[in-house]
């Protein structure tokens, strides 16, 4: 079987890395009949940064997301990115919380979990994976990719069989930067598909543009599975376009059997949703290489941007996508991603506009170095680690070992504001956003984000 | 030699493209000492479309922008495109007017000349490839792309050896409407390579999203020049990102030894330009397939809507793109590039708009069906011939050999308002406007169109 199956990013991702998360379930729910019917692997529609979101931005429940969809797609799997030990939050939560969510989730239609961790330390996916199939759906363990002196083919491929060891139904790179250069992505494949038996999933950003090229690469070495988005969400920061690689499949071994016509019509659809968030769009949405030299992902550049601009210091700019290989090396190179990306990230401005580098420590990169996010791929500057901790000791075991059960303190605490074991998790994921929101809820005044009217003339169109 | 080649578009198809040939020298003029270190295998800057718009838009002297970018780029080859017997212009000249240009663009600084037929009518070429060799330049061969029932690989590689035969330096695949898919090239580029013994050039657009993927193959099939473009000017109707391809090829077989800082710093450079010229930007700039279903290049499919939108008849558009077809099959298949799509166009807007086909017929249509165009690829419907010419006898030769010379009465007409013989050529060309603009140059009257003051926020990006 040659077929490569496809999932969309659509309703997660796609404007998640375009918009900043801010698709409304409004916007998504007219043109599910169609999506449901196009015959995709699986649609990615919850978890990352839109829990976050839909709590923090439009006033949604994330949870009747879920639902509702769940109600609008009965024929397509529907799939979610989890933090592993952190969930869809930025910290390690105890495992009665990460069994409780996945069980909720699970329960809420999520049939595929696509689990990492930020450092790779897989012992931060084991409670998911093991909560994932004992509610009886497909636990994917994925590889976050990043290119560093401590990562190599040899070191994924380890990871690859530990991760089919720990069960997982299939397994994904997760090369969120856009890392990846196609003869990269063949080496890699070509490994990944000779050492283990599980299907294998590609998840790679178009950022550098070279995302299709990864892609077919990887087909013609034995992946069977790739992550792309309808075309009015693709490009830059997101995916290759589905209907690309639709047309670049068709009458090949490799054919996808998806209607290129009806995609087109689904894009049509986004392309009108997408000039409703005009506001939201980056300046810039073309291509950028620059993350093949420096090794910064183009969201963390975009974050670092209005860091510096609110401190008034754009101009120090340079400086830090210069000092952030440095401070990533300090740190035994984690890749860059939630939360590893912020934790780096603010070092490296707080050492470039300090003036000395670790005058001032962020607590998060205390508590990294203490262990406490996990095993760093690399080894740590001790240095850096004596300034930041002193002889304070460093954790060798699980983080989430050293927690102790938290959901009946947060049932507790959020009472009556909970209407259901959901609403718990929302305020354990975010004690202050998950109470306000509850608080609002209840009031009766939950108020979304205002939308700006559509520019003029001549929308962003990807 | 396994290196691979660059011929950057970003000074002629990429501006035509994206912001409709807009681009003026001026803005290409501060960033050519960059250009020209990069080591690209040739920078294409003239020719096409670029001639008409410095004419009728830009009111600048196309020679002078020539002469300008000659000196400004002294290590790199310039390209042109030229359309084999119909040079810059939109019909067939004579044999002197074909040679005139030819010697003058070659003595203006174009080292390479790109030359097609629309038709593929190689007869169409001889003049012009003769000329280039006798003016001591790189004539190269080009093959338009298209797919019907009357084109295979078997015709395109007799066309290529053809060409071979004719004395070309090189041999280029122009795919003007992306519509080459990452198979279909490896098989025609595999083709091609084992029967030619020309380098092979492949010009493919990014419009449906596969063009790297293109790229990608037909590089691992043993081609080793591509076209690209800046990334500010690229994707959509445009080219892939050069910085992509150099970034994919790195430290591969293929390497390019590009310089990709360097290249980005031009990315930039371009990306503050293109905000001037937003007021030429198509309405959607993302990945558009619906060319891999019916055939019809991006670029006119906007010329038809601003066609039917000036006649109030926007909403015939679906019954014009399915009209298209079936001209294009009465008229023998021919590829659509100018100015068959010209031709194939209007006539359908006819054949749709007045409600009974071929009721009207265009002058365009009768001089194609009496074979002034040259010889169509496949066979003519006989009853839509019949309909249009009656029993006019149907030219078997070559269309410009029943042409006279036209050169001394193109001088006598426009006598003293041309300076030079390349001012004979600007009004040979565009007896109308090169008229104007000689005559406004001559008063002191030329005057640019003017472009809008930038959008207040945010400005397309590519
Ligand atoms: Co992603
Ligand atoms: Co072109």
């Amino acid at each position: 079987m040659s077929r490569v199956h496809i999932t969309d990013t659509i309703l997660r991702d796609a404007h998640q890395s375009l918009i900043a998360t801010r698709l409304r379930t409004e916007d998504m729910l007219p043109i599910c009949p169609e999506l449901d019917k196009v015959g995709y692997w699986s649609l990615e529609v919850w978890g990352g940064a839109t829990f976050d979101s839909c709590l923090r931005f439009l006033k949604e429940d994330p949870w009747q997301r879920l639902t509702r969809l769940r109600e609008a797609l009965p024929n397509t799997r529907l799939q979610m990115l989890l933090r592993g030990q952190n969930l869809v939050g930025y910290r390690h939560y105890p495992d009665d919380v990460v069994q409780a969510f996945v069980q909720r989730a699970a329960a809420g239609g999520i049939d595929v979990f696509r689990i990492f961790d930020a450092l790779n330390d897989l012992r931060n996916l084991r409670v998911a994976i093991e909560a994932v199939k004992a509610a009886g759906k497909h636990a994917q363990g994925a590889i976050c990719y990043t290119v560093s002196p401590v990562h190599n083919i040899a070191a994924f491929v380890a990871q690859a069989k530990e991760l089919e060891a720990m069960g997982c139904d299939s397994l994904a790179i997760k090369d969120m930067a856009g890392l990846l250069t196609p003869f990269a992505t063949a080496e890699l494949v070509s490994a990944l598909v000779d050492s283990v038996s599980l299907p294998l999933h590609l998840h790679t950003h178009s950022t550098a543009g070279l995302a299709s090229m990864c892609h077919l690469k990887a087909i013609e070495c034995g992946c069977r599975h790739i992550d792309t988005a309808i075309s009015s969400f693709a490009g830059g920061s997101s995916h290759e376009p589905t209907e690309s690689m639709v047309a670049a499949l068709k009458d090949t071994p490799f054919d996808t059997g998806l209607d290129l016509e009806l995609l087109q019509m689904i894009g049509f659809y986004f392309r009108d949703v997408r000039g409703k968030y005009a506001q939201f769009e980056s300046d810039y949405t073309g291509v950028d290489t620059r993350v093949q030299l420096n090794q910064v992902p183009g969201g963390m550049i975009s974050n670092l941007a209005n860091q510096l601009r609110d401190q008034g210091a754009l101009t120090a700019m340079n400086e830090v996508l210069a000092e952030i290989p440095r401070v990533r090396q300090d740190l035994g190179y984690p890749p860059l991603v939630t939360p590893t990306s912020q934790i780096v990230g603010t070092q490296a401005v707080l050492n470039v506009l300090t003036g000395e580098r670790y005058k001032n420590i962020t607590n998060e990169v205390k508590l990294y170095l203490e262990g406490r996010y996990g095993q760093p791929p690399g080894s740590i500057n001790g240095s850096v680690r004596q300034l930041a901790i002193g002889n304070t000791p460093v954790i060798e075991g699980r983080p989430a070992d050293l927690l102790p059960e938290e959901m009946e303190r947060f049932k507790r605490e959020i009472s009556d504001l909970a209407q259901s074991e959901e609403d718990v998790l929302t305020y354990a994921m975010f004690p202050e956003i998950g109470r306000t929101f509850l608080q609002e809820r209840a009031a009766g005044t939950l108020q979304p984000e205002p939308l700006n009217p559509p520019p003029e003339q001549g929308q962003k169109g990807g």
